[in-house]
């Protein structure tokens, strides 16, 4: 069992809040454990091994690595790389291979979402292939929570306490007037509603979205027309939350269609979903209205994070090293729940990388409702747990305290 | 001296993440006062008091108006209404004059930005012509931090600590793959540049915009371009900050412009301004490029909030009952900074309201560098004692717990 080597840290896709918590989790344990000898972190993931272009991390002050916890986004740099069928083209393959054998690595940590599982599960076909001993853990990640198999995934939470604060603070702010407003706000996720649903959050909790689509579901404008206006001769104002996602029964994006009502709408790429449909809403009710994108501030807002999520982003990079140096491979960290005397607890579990790749989970449609504009309490119960806890976030003169890395590159 | 009766405090103008700790210092304080024998919100401020629309606010839970602090946005609803030059019509004054007798008020407080303070300013100056024994105060609000006579205003240093926070954490994110791309933040500020200026906090401590363009001087596209190309080739990245306000020599501002570029540019209103100089980089350099907008979260995003703004904000409220308490009228409670042993101290100092209405104070010219791209170590100098402090936020389950006021109305 025992497997002396090097290993391969590695972060692909988009970034999230927590995803630097995992890679500690993976560099702190693997760097204690006596069978690896050397703690690599390839920049710009699997780029980074195709163009040897590794940190030695064991050269980093800890003080610094400590505080990748608490720092947002891909710190040793992420890649959006599709690896090609090895049966088609094995270059890069061979190539990683061969920066394999050069340093000696016989662990390959892959942190990412679906595209990066599939990159892990393909590396460590070939490298069983091949019959070079080498093992391969997918470490998870993503805000879209769409990772199969597993309860969740580390990001999501943080970016879900993001959504629903700014929901809270942002539904305070757009009815402060005698007029009202119909404020629409775009949310990402362009398969699966996890991250929109997340406004839900708000509503329960006294201060949200009066409407909620997601893309689970197709979008009808003339049905939402319909809720707006409903919702705004009700209350004299209206609030909505929508998915970046949502597409017509034909599958069509929203935000890429063009409409009749306007050749405006044809540039909705200038200013996205909630820009776009705010137009639609003023042309149509003849209200006041205010299109907000979180845009990327949902998927880096570090100061927002959920110490649980933080807390099993970090456990789950554990988990995938302490796992591959006790023989296992060709697996994903998943998450399962449970509820201990009424109280959310968090295990791993291992999951196998073939199952992994390439597969989305979205939310169950019956956890939407019947209208189609909302969730149902399963979600809310579903996502409250992963959002509690506030992280003791290092500050510098009240700004954020992020990691400062070396990164000095391998000889 | 002594003066008993009622009071009533209002909210006006755009919200702020403190504009609730204002009245909470004004009500906290007007509550405990002995001549002050009742203490009345207005509804959506004036209009409230034209319309008779008067909360009791003895009657709220002394709890839930402390968790006012924490709120964001005005929660006693606010209004934009400008009042006519009472020479040319008296009946908004008499309404007025009919509503304080009407409860015998005696203090009035009213919390806003220029337009409010102009409010203010006619309603001090009407109850000293008609001989109404009301004594009026001013209490400062306004993200854009541009009130005449003030080191700063409340509101200011929470916004200013949300960009700051909000540009770091993208930075993070805006560089994380190994393609380059160009990543313009739009921050609110129509006339003055301070709000956009606090980005360059954010380049200050390692994490940061490389260009921030203000309104206080005329922008050139050609220039513009320039500048972000420069950048972009020599560090692979530009972050740009801009003030929602920047304009052209001519005065016009590029956010409604429509630049012979592209038809598209014409849709401005869409997406903003952001989304529109994302796309004029995008098609005159050919790079990846993203527009963020940081909308309405920026002045309610309480949870970053700066606790000394919080702290400020109540002590222009409590200063101003004090001082109206002690005989003062026709004032608004103004700020001026000191160092005490190197250490930023603020005190509260009385300003005229004839002089304050209307009046806008600007960025220093000479605080923004000679390339018009950037602020100089002056103004970091100034904004950085004014976003200190983390306040103790009120919390439920991990998301913010917001003052719930019964807002019982009077009789």
């Amino acid at each position: 069992m025992e497997l002396k080597g090097a290993c391969i840290v590695g972060q692909s896709g988009g970034p999230t809040s927590v995803i630097n918590a995992s890679v500690y989790g993976v560099i702190h344990t693997a760097l204690k454990n006596p069978n690896i000898t050397r703690v690599l972190g390839a920049e710009h993931g699997i780029k980074g091994v195709l163009n040897d272009r590794l940190f030695d991390m064991g050269q980093e002050d800890p003080n610094e690595l400590a505080l990748l916890k608490y720092t947002p986004s891909s710190a040793l740099g992420s890649c959006r790389y599709k690896m090609a069928d090895p049966d088609v083209d094995e270059t890069d393959y061979k190539r990683i291979l061969e920066i394999f054998q050069k340093y000696n690595v016989r662990y390959f940590f892959y942190n990412g979402g679906n595209d990066s599982m599939d990159t892990c599960n393909k590396i460590s076909k070939y490298m069983q292939r091949v019959g070079y001993d080498c093992r391969v853990m997918g470490v998870p990640k993503t805000i879209d929570n769409d990772l199969y198999g597993t309860d969740h995934c580390p990001g999501y939470g943080s970016a879900a306490k993001y959504i629903a604060t700014s929901c809270m603070e942002v539904y305070q702010d757009a009815r402060v007037y005698d007029t009202g407003m119909v404020c629409i706000i775009e949310i990402m996720g362009r398969h699966a509603g996890w991250l929109a649903g997340a406004a839900a959050l708000a509503t329960a909790y006294g201060a949200g979205p009066d409407l909620v689509y997601l893309p689970e579901v197709d979008f009808d404008m003339d049905q939402f027309l319909a809720d707006v206006e409903r919702i705004y001769k009700e209350r004299g104002n209206c609030m909505v939350a929508v998915s970046e996602g949502i597409h017509y029964a034909d599958g069509s994006f929203v935000s890429e269609a063009k409409t009749s009502a306007t050749d405006g709408f044809g540039h909705a790429q200038l200013g996205g979903l909630a820009a776009m449909l705010a137009q639609i809403v003023k042309e149509k009710l003849g209200v006041k209205v205010r299109g907000i994108e979180l845009s990327l501030l949902q998927r880096c807002g570090a100061h927002l994070a959920s110490e649980t999520d933080i807390e099993e982003a970090f456990m789950a990079g554990k988990a995938a090293v302490e796992n591959a140096a006790a023989g296992i491979s060709d697996k994903m960290v998943g998450f399962e729940r449970a509820y201990e005397g009424g109280h959310y607890i968090c295990r791993t579990r291992l999951l196998n990388l073939t199952d992994v790749a390439n597969t989305e989970k979205k939310v169950p449609l019956d956890w939407i409702n019947e209208n189609h504009n909302g969730v149902k309490q399963p979600f809310i119960d579903y996502v409250l747990p992963l959002i509690q806890g506030e992280p003791c976030l290092p500050k510098e003169d009240s700004l954020p305290r992020f990691a400062r890395l070396k990164k000095v590159l391998t000889k």
